[in-house]
């Protein structure tokens, strides 16, 4: 990768003019150790395309922000009312509820504002139209709201919680690339995502009490679950050849991983 | 105005695979009775400008969106912790607060995703930077922050958490209008909004408690600001002459409203 993006999602933040107050709460969760899955896979999307890097660049740190914002509201006590992220104090426990709120309120703003800086400003409109689908109430927002309501399948609520975001990147990538290919893309992401959430309801089975999808059909359903995703992923960027293996690569790391 | 406002409100939200329970919560608020004065200011300044309001429309329902949002959010429990919102219970209260949280990001996302649809692609760049600025961490949602955190001066805070969000509705209107005169017409938007910061708190000072300008200076320093303000809004746009007659119309009704 010849990018920085840890520079990156500092440089493209909002500076001049944000209160120290708000700009500490926004990169207290920022830079708390993600392993920056999302990212990483608008820039290995670019590059599997052969796209320039540099036009993903800003989308690769908009998912990350927008991803970050979703955590810190979701750890809200009226939300999933948790205490800790990462081992570390959530944003609301080290600086209070209202200011979480608006630092996932600010965090998603310098998302969509991120967009802004992509050196080739033809690309800015279907970049912008695929974030605010995937992050918004037909997206990710959509999904929790299904959550919060149980009254959707768990496939349904992964697909808008987990893999919509998941599919963004991927799509943002594709975009970013110029390609052509970017439902193929869309579609690698969207079982990537699938396959994200399932091990992620592996991992936490034996932790909470809460239905997901290893508790409800077992933790070998939910790897066939997920070896199915990884599979079907593979598929959609089998026309990739080499130039994918990177891709294949993280679809695989998908089901091997810890939290 | 030629233009249907109400209608484009609905039109550019998401509408294809919102949950129910979701699309209830961002309606509720965004029709309640809403006076529409940022989006009115985005077509006003595109039509004072000569501009084609076409292409101001989405950036109009934008800002409406995001105010909405910001509507929802403040009223939070854990921010201002408001029951009522123009008569009726405030979305934590009808929905829950972990539905409001999600209306409220659910519309912020739509408010950039509306940018996306304007129908010259060239002109989103600019809107996009203009509302990721004027809505974020520089913007509204630092205003906020220093509201919480009562370090900044009451103007420092009025002109973030209120101008800001107003001068960005006339900054969007003079670039959809696609004039040369953004400037001029970002210095009226932030002189009208700190005259209708000053005369809301004139007509708060008697309701509550809060310290704020009037409470703090006098309804009658107040008045006087407010007034300034107005006459700071009118010079910005003395260049228009005739054509920015309904401007300065609005600049004047932002003295003389009630709630």
């Amino acid at each position: 990768m010849k990018v920085d993006l840890e520079a990156a999602l500092e440089r493209f933040l909002p500076r001049r003019g944000v209160p120290p107050a708000l700009a500490a709460a926004l990169r207290y969760t920022l830079f708390n150790a993600g392993k920056r899955f999302r990212p990483v896979l608008v820039l290995e999307t670019c590059a599997a395309l052969g796209g320039d890097l540099r036009q993903a660049l800003p989308a690769a740190c908009a998912v990350e922000y927008i991803h970050t914002y979703s955590l810190i509201h979701d750890d809200l006590p009226s939300m999933d009312d948790d205490a800790l992220r990462r081992g570390k104090p959530s944003s609301h426990v080290k600086f209070g509820e209202a200011m979480a709120v608006l630092a996932g309120d600010a965090l998603q703003a310098a998302a969509f504002g991120a967009l802004a800086r992509t050196p080739d400003g033809r690309l800015v409109p279907a970049l912008l139209d695929a974030l605010a689908e995937g992050s918004g109430a037909a997206g990710m927002c959509g999904g929790q709201a299904l959550d919060l309501a149980r009254r959707a399948s768990l496939e349904e609520i992964h697909l808008k919680k987990t893999a919509a975001l998941i599919a963004c990147a991927t799509r943002m990538g594709a975009i970013a690339a110029k390609s052509k290919r970017v439902k193929e893309l869309t579609a690698y992401g969207r079982a990537v995502g699938l396959a994200f959430q399932a091990v992620d309801d592996i991992l936490d089975a034996h932790e909470r009490g809460r239905k997901n999808f290893a508790v409800l059909h077992g933790v070998e359903a939910a790897r066939r679950y997920a070896r199915r995703q990884v599979e079907s992923a593979r598929r959609a960027v089998a026309f990739l050849g080499k130039r994918g293996r990177r891709l294949m690569d993280i679809a695989e790391s998908a089901l091997a991983r810890d939290k």
